[in-house]
């Protein structure tokens, strides 16, 4: 099929240029009232369509393009490997039901923290950042599954639809069950009837668009998803650093002297976050400096450059009367207002304008490297956090179709003031959504338990999102290294610091640390912090080609093993392991577990710090201080970094190449290491150069190392 | 006005016969685009309407008649105490604001365990089991509000409605706040902004009446709507005595030797409850005994009810198609089958009819007494666990409707039974709404915090519900105990062994209990669970005075402090103490905990127990083993019933006449003893009748006894 053929079932040709018409595609199409046969959209992906969908969905909303080469160059997969959608529009909205199969196991939904399979649940797809219980909530839910059977379905709302997972039935009709003398319970009942369909209920839409996403395997369906959302993103080097977020009463001077305090610590770090006292009138927001704390912006970040910092702002986007833009947005904003501030419609083109125009102009300009999109999420709990669901906004969408779309279209108001100038930028955001896969934003969360956040991360890849297990205080030391360690392998990787004045290393205990009191031989733990961050700038090369695979390919570089081993009974309920590009495997540790089961899939591991061959499917690590269990497919290159201070100093393109075992890698080309082109000489190595696959980043290899 | 106009605001005559047609009211007015102004509907009542108000609601549906007579003679208020609701209809459903006041706190929201005072906060009123977060979800959510300014709010639908709580505001228009060097948290900003509206959402309504009951304070706005209604319950004496449900798998003989025990042991019992194993096929429902535990039906109730007791029986609605109503009953039920069993469509009649003339002929006929009404909830958490929400019945309703109305008409059902018998019946129910006063049930639940049953209890006098704290197993000795003595002091005293095979007083670890081995001593502990038991039986005089009251006069007997004390700063947090009857103050102790604090009401107190004077409002009293604080209004008399086996034994009505202080109680008539009819010729007290003021039940006092 030819490009104008896809792009005629996923909307129009405007598509094309990267910036979408907020509304298109099936706009004027015929009302219908069965869901249409499937229609193939895009290699390997089809359409069916029920009644008149909303303008406002992930998919005719989108305002970044399909990556229809991509797509081209994966696997060719002929015939829906899924009966289409029955279902029917009714006065609550459109239901549907989908076959699921007996055994097929289903994972996805977005950044879920509480659980993994989901089979067998109730699902609702709602924007909350307390999602304390798990009922499907979380503060970047996505409407998309993948199962065991190799394919992906997103049902293309925004709306709080409720996906019951093969746990409801028909009304029975016969006899099935016997007497016993056994008294069953519930769950036993359940289990004798096997799996129900997959029924959806997207409420109060008129008519709604289900997708599906061929594989033949898992991996392959998530990676047509994600480049089908316009691909993966690829940060800036720099973003791939270290990231520090210093206390929020801190002011330019203070932050300076922190930001070389860490140099003369020499922990590497390419970002300093400010967090609300940069602005005038918080909490509330203005987007102007708070001329006491910074009375020189500019200056200040320009002095923060010569360090070698980026420099990253936190908001939210309830703009306070205060603000400048506040005049120029009150007509394109919700009826409600958050915190005294307004709303802004985001889905709409003026808002984003004004908005935008104003960061663009105001701090992009003075050289602000991204920002943290804070508060862009919902909550039951916490009293008046957001807008209601029955908002209304002058681009005609309700406050529940906005919760979905909010932190989507922020990022795009954002991003679109980088793109505009020709910069990228890599930032924090606390709501996503469907096709967020392009977005140069990482998700965050004020939630801080260390297991959830672990699932979290094994969770984001099912679903094109990227997620930031922040170190913040800990209840130890151990915590603390815990936490550090796990966050060091995530896409970004941070501590935030925003309420106490010095590095967490320095002082644990938070009023202590507030009033400058150190614990005693500090010195010591913030070594061993030191040369935990170190590892963060070793990878950077790995990172970056796992980053350059995701944007070519699609390909999440965070997963869980089950979605590329989705048929191994070991590995389906594995979430607290995940992989990090093609050949690493991490197993965070928790503090107070003196040791953890550790769960290979099939093939050949080597331990990734000692080289050590790993015999046996599971393994029960005893819990060390200085590392956590990193496993390495066996035979493996990789390359390993000299340890810079920023991600721009020379050391952090310097590499010496671990060699694995006999270093024949037998799953890739053997000039091929992480994504990362290598070309060598002998098995044992000696090489001179190397590159990235997706942009030309040069490496200089130091040296070849046998790891083992 | 009469009654005529009275009935003509709230529904048709029809609704005298006390069965109302199943949709009546204003089914064929015209379509309101606004609210109409407020309709005075009975004595101290208004209602206001916007569009079409569905059919199914707890006012429209309603199946027992207001008791006009009952609400004629409350206080009068001529004039509507809150502005009227505004708002409108839109496609999302309906929208609307109420006043809410600076200061001015609310209460109620039905059987909320995890929060008291509800203003600032956002309510979702679904009907859940599992209510594990505090976002209004309940198994007995209602949509009815009281205010500390003296009125109560209905909102009269079935639907899941999100009321917002005075925590959203509108967009700002000018700027409020000034910069300051702090940095304000979200909290003190909503803090400078002080209370919005109160907003409700009811979802894909075309329209809705609210209602309005004035007070002037709040225990009369409860009261109005109690006999809005149709008033409170009069339990029958058996009821208020002790209820004992036997593990599941006992067969005839077992349950009856049971019943031989705990008379042998002196344990006072009224009821025994039979579970699952009681049933065919279960866990699925047939309504048919099994053959080989129960041969003779018949003769077991029959032999439990020479031993005095009554005999309840456990099931749920989910029919199984082998039982013998199956057939039947397929016409008229859901689309969806819950564990292999159909739903039947409650709400029309045909369903009732099948499903309770069975019940009637079956099992009323043969001497049950009632029945506990199980799992007619909901559940995010446990797979499959009912119907979902767009599920469709013959009546018109959808499954979110019915979900709100299932468990009235369940109890409908079974009620309209006995009714038809002249019988009078009490038993349990795991799910109800709004107008749940006049149903002799009482709600339970599978959860089992203490400290959330205790606030469950002090909730449920807000809204017309009935609520039993049970005692099933415990974590240690004094756990049991704490749980006893709570659930003596509530509406229904059960101990519900359904897994275990003894008395938890046996043995309290449940897998000794099933293999019959028993603590050492255990007959220590036997007795005080006794003694404990034992005040129920002494209670009961009181409870049928305070039932009596609430049957008269809908002031509810279980209730929160504030419900009386309504201006008082001390008293309006309180959430673990409550007023049983009209001068019993019960303050129950938690296990573990060496001391608990009290907070007495204004005016002069006297200890339950001793009679000690209590001096100041608030009180830390030491936990002691032997009771529970338990407070009494100075000047007291107070019925004390000799210890009977069960109530039906004429120990039961021959009193004691416990008089506190100088017995002048000043704030009733001296005649008059806890709704108590006693005839009585000093103040030191020698008398020798007593009635109830409502139903003849005629007392003796054995003897009269000062108390400290």
């Amino acid at each position: 099929m030819n490009r104008r053929d896809v792009l005629k079932g996923i909307g129009s040709g405007a598509v094309l240029s990267g910036i979408a018409p907020q509304s298109y595609g099936l706009a004027a199409a015929e009302q219908q009232t069965n869901f249409t046969a499937w229609e193939l959209v895009a290699p390997g992906i089809w359409k069916s369509t029920i009644g008149r969908p909303e303008a406002n969905s992930p998919v005719r909303s989108r305002r970044i393009a399909p990556d229809l080469d991509g797509l081209g160059k994966l696997v060719r997969v002929n015939t829906a490997p899924l009966e289409g959608p029955t279902g029917s529009v009714t006065s609550r909205g459109v239901e549907l039901q989908l076959k699921l199969a007996p055994g097929e196991l289903m994972y996805g939904f977005g950044l879920q923290m509480l659980s993994f399979q989901q089979q067998n649940k109730k699902r609702t797809i709602r924007v909350n950042a307390d999602p304390k219980v798990d009922s499907g909530d979380s503060h970047a839910p996505v409407p998309f599954y993948v199962t065991t059977h190799g394919y992906g379905v997103l049902v293309d709302t925004f709306r709080h639809a409720t996906f019951y997972c093969g746990e409801i039935h028909a009304r029975p009709v016969e006899p099935k069950t016997s007497h016993t003398q056994e008294i069953n319970s519930p769950q036993t009942v359940r289990e004798r009837q096997g799996p129900g369909p997959v029924m959806v209920e997207v409420p109060r839409a008129a008519g709604v668009d289900v997708y599906l996403f061929a594989g033949p395997q898992m991996r392959q369906a998530v990676q047509r998803y994600n480049l089908f959302a316009g691909g993966g993103v690829l940060p800036p080097e720099w973003g791939l650093g270290f990231w520090y977020r210093a206390e929020m009463h801190l002011d330019a001077q203070q932050v300076l002297a922190l930001a070389k305090s860490l140099r003369q610590d020499d922990i590497p770090c390419d970002v300093l976050g400010l967090e609300p006292g940069w602005q005038s009138h918080a909490y509330s927001c203005t987007f102007a400096w708070d001329k006491q704390r910074f009375p020189d912006p500019a200056g200040f970040v320009k002095a923060a450059q010569q360090l070698g910092y980026h420099v990253n702002l936190w908001e939210h986007a309830f703009t306070d009367p205060a603000s400048p833009i506040f005049p120029e947005l009150v007509p394109y904003s919700g009826n409600f207002g958050v915190w005294n501030g307004l709303v802004p419609d985001f889905p709409g083109e003026p808002a984003r304008r004004i908005f935008g125009g104003y960061h663009g102009r105001e701090l992009v300009d003075i050289g602000i490297s991204g920002f943290k999109l804070d508060e862009c999420d919902n909550s039951d709990f916490t009293n008046g956090w957001s807008f209601p669901d029955n908002s209304s906004f002058p681009s005609g969408v309700d406050g529940e179709v906005m919760h979905g779309e909010f932190g989507l279209r922020y990022q795009d108001t954002i991003l679109d003031q980088f793109k505009q100038r020709g910069q990228s930028t890599y930032g924090l955001v606390r709501s996503s959504h469907a096709l967020a896969t392009p977005y140069p934003f990482v998700l965050y969360s004020d939630l801080y338990d260390h297991r959830e956040f672990i699932r979290a991360l094994v969770n984001s890849g099912f679903s094109g999102l990227l997620w930031c297990p922040e170190v913040r205080d800990a209840r130890d030391e151990e915590d603390l290294i815990r936490r550090l360690q796990s966050v060091i392998f995530s896409p970004l990787a941070m501590v935030n610091a925003w309420y106490i004045r010095n590095p967490p290393w320095m002082q644990i205990d938070r009023d202590k640390n507030n009033q400058d009191q150190f614990s005693e031989g500090w010195e010591h733990l913030r070594d061993r912090c030191r040369e935990i961050i170190s590892w963060r700038m070793r990878l950077l090369p790995y990172l970056q080609a796992a980053f350059a695979e995701y944007e070519e390919s699609g390909m999440p570089p965070f997963r869980a093993l089950v979605m590329d081993y989705p048929n191994d009974p070991m590995i389906q309920d594995v979430d607290d392991e995940y992989m990090m590009g093609d050949r690493l495997l991490i197993a965070p540790l928790f503090a107070g577990e003196p040791e953890r089961k550790v769960v290979l899939p099939e093939g050949e591991w080597q331990d990734f710090w000692t080289g050590a061959v790993v015999s046996g499917r599971t393994q029960t690590i005893p819990a060390a201080m200085n590392a956590i269990p990193v496993f390495i497919k066996a035979g493996s290159l990789m390359p390993w970094a000299d340890v810079a201070p920023h991600a721009q100093s020379p050391e952090a393109r310097r590499i010496t190449v671990r060699v694995y075992g006999d270093g024949d890698i037998r799953w890739s080309s053997p000039t091929k290491v992480g994504g990362l082109r290598l070309r060598w000489d002998s098995l044992t190595g000696r090489g001179n150069s190397a590159q990235s696959s997706a942009k030309v980043r040069r490496f200089e290899i130091a040296s070849w190392q046998k790891i083992g």
